[in-house]
């Protein structure tokens, strides 16, 4: 075997993912490991180590068939020095988190944000199918982003470029967001936003199917949300026609100025597919130029969890 | 003499802009041309190549002391192949741009958009003070964008990035744009918006002085609300406030997702100075992330009409 392989690392709040990715994007072996928050994130790096050299160990290799390290992490990191300035969910303050790993590990590191990598990895092995131009938007609990422009990231100047959950969607009498803002994209998108929204809908339509599940155990769900709209119940489909509403405008805003080839929907609410899809890209059509509507697809991700991994892989082979 | 020169040229609809600029962005020679549309806009080139020789001949200097070509143009670009599908003003369909001037002139020759080398310009040696990640925003007749990241400028996909003036800024009820979409930034913050909005203003404070400025010839012009905004008056101050609110939400908007540490503020309109900067800065920092807005400055321009050909010298030199 003459390819060597490169280590991708995507850092949760609970989990650590990790995998041996060959030159092609293929994952060769792959695992997790518990996020140890205990002595402020401490044992991380030393717990990646050990993952690593008991892998090569279980698959009859040795540290020569490793090229080096590309690593997503959540917070605020300076990306041209891997440290870390603060993550909170890790524990790390002013962690010099590359440093630090290619100590434990003896290979070379390269660092960047979760969202970031995931990104990346979409592009070169998921929905981006290999666009150069490509906006990457995660809608989980919150509403990550990642900006990709002739293949590269965007950092901006302090590291904050990506921040698409922040986009403010209703200028004025918005929904308080944790940014400390108000009407952030983050507050209509997100699963949290949906529900909150969908909370708001059930009094308008008393009689839908998603107020008599709701009615249920007074649980509101973005995916309850979805799974009656995809039974076509009225205040659910209205649900998704609000979000989709403020989320096609703040992404054709966005690809005005950016052109994008691929727009990548992730994140569980991505899972709705075409309940969410289609009235997106109605909106998307809406306020974008025609031009800029013709170039740009909106597809959902497909690499699941595998797209921060694989996403660290390219960015360790493209610092070739 | 050791250091060669660079040819920045800035085509407009009417005059051609050239200069002669050293490798450290200052101007050795300058002048322009009539821009001849006649016969499809093909004389074009030939003009460039005649200038060049005929100042060369003028300075007592030979081709040898110039480098290459870098061109700023209007309409719709291919920038690697420097081919123009279509500049309406000037005449051109189909032109290859690139290869007719290199044949014209004997010299190596980049081709962009110009409002995207205006930007390169004024992040070279004019407001954008080297910063690397900068939003250039022309308020002009219309509303210009140039976006440059990471030191480059962004065309995206289809080379239609950096169109800031086509972000939509009222989502329902908006103006018609020549675009064919409604409530674009331009209809709002160009001059020519900002003395519709003024028309309708007027309406509302009929006292003020606006108004009776208006009433003497039934002219609105941007540049008259600007001097009665000066003067205090308060309808004037009124459309200002109008207009940049609508600017700062979209800057903000796009700053929130690529942080830049400069938003340059060209064009016309950008002579009001900090009669639109103040109430600007206010509206931006309503709608940016608190670490955004740390991260950025609004500036106005300073290169006026020599940022066109400015930002071509750098296209040719970055080009090395």
């Amino acid at each position: 075997m003459t390819t060597k392989w490169f280590v991708g690392v995507d850092l949760g709040g609970t989990t650590i993912k990790l995998a041996f990715i060959d030159p092609y994007g293929d994952i060769v072996y792959k695992g997790e490991v518990p996020t140890n928050t205990t002595n402020g994130g401490g044992e991380i790096t030393t717990d990646i180590a050990k993952w690593i050299d008991q892998s090569l160990e279980h698959l009859g290799q040795t540290k020569d068939q490793l090229h080096s390290i590309g690593m997503g992490a959540p917070g605020f990191i300076n990306m041209e020095t891997g440290y870390i300035y603060h993550a909170v969910n890790i524990g790390w303050k002013d962690f010099h988190l590359k440093d630090r790993l290619e100590m434990d590990t003896g290979l070379p590191v390269i660092v960047d944000n979760d969202a970031n990598i995931a990104a990346l990895g979409e592009m070169w092995r998921g929905a981006g199918d290999g666009a150069k131009n490509l906006l990457c938007v995660t809608l989980g609990t919150g509403v990550g982003g990642g900006i990709i422009a002739n293949g590269n990231i965007l950092h901006g100047v302090n590291g904050m470029a990506g921040e698409i959950g922040h986009i403010t969607a209703v200028p004025e009498g918005g929904y308080q967001c944790n940014c400390g803002k108000t009407g952030c994209l983050e507050t209509i998108s997100s699963a949290t936003g949906i529900a909150r929204i969908a909370k708001e809908f059930i009094n308008k339509y008393p009689h839908s199917l998603l107020a008599s599940e709701y009615a249920k155990d007074g649980h509101m769900t973005a995916k309850l949300v979805i799974s009656c709209a995809d039974k076509k119940d009225q205040c659910a489909l209205k649900v998704i026609e609000d979000v989709t509403y403020h989320l096609g405008f703040a992404l054709a805003n966005l690809a005005n100025a950016l052109n994008p080839e691929k727009i990548v929907i992730g994140g569980g609410v991505s899972k709705a597919g075409q309940t969410l899809l289609q009235p997106l890209e109605r909106a998307f059509q809406k306020f974008a130029l025609p031009r800029v509507f013709e170039g740009a697809s909106i597809v959902t991700a497909t690499l699941g969890n595998d797209a921060g991994v694989i996403g660290g892989a390219w960015l360790a082979k493209s610092q070739k």
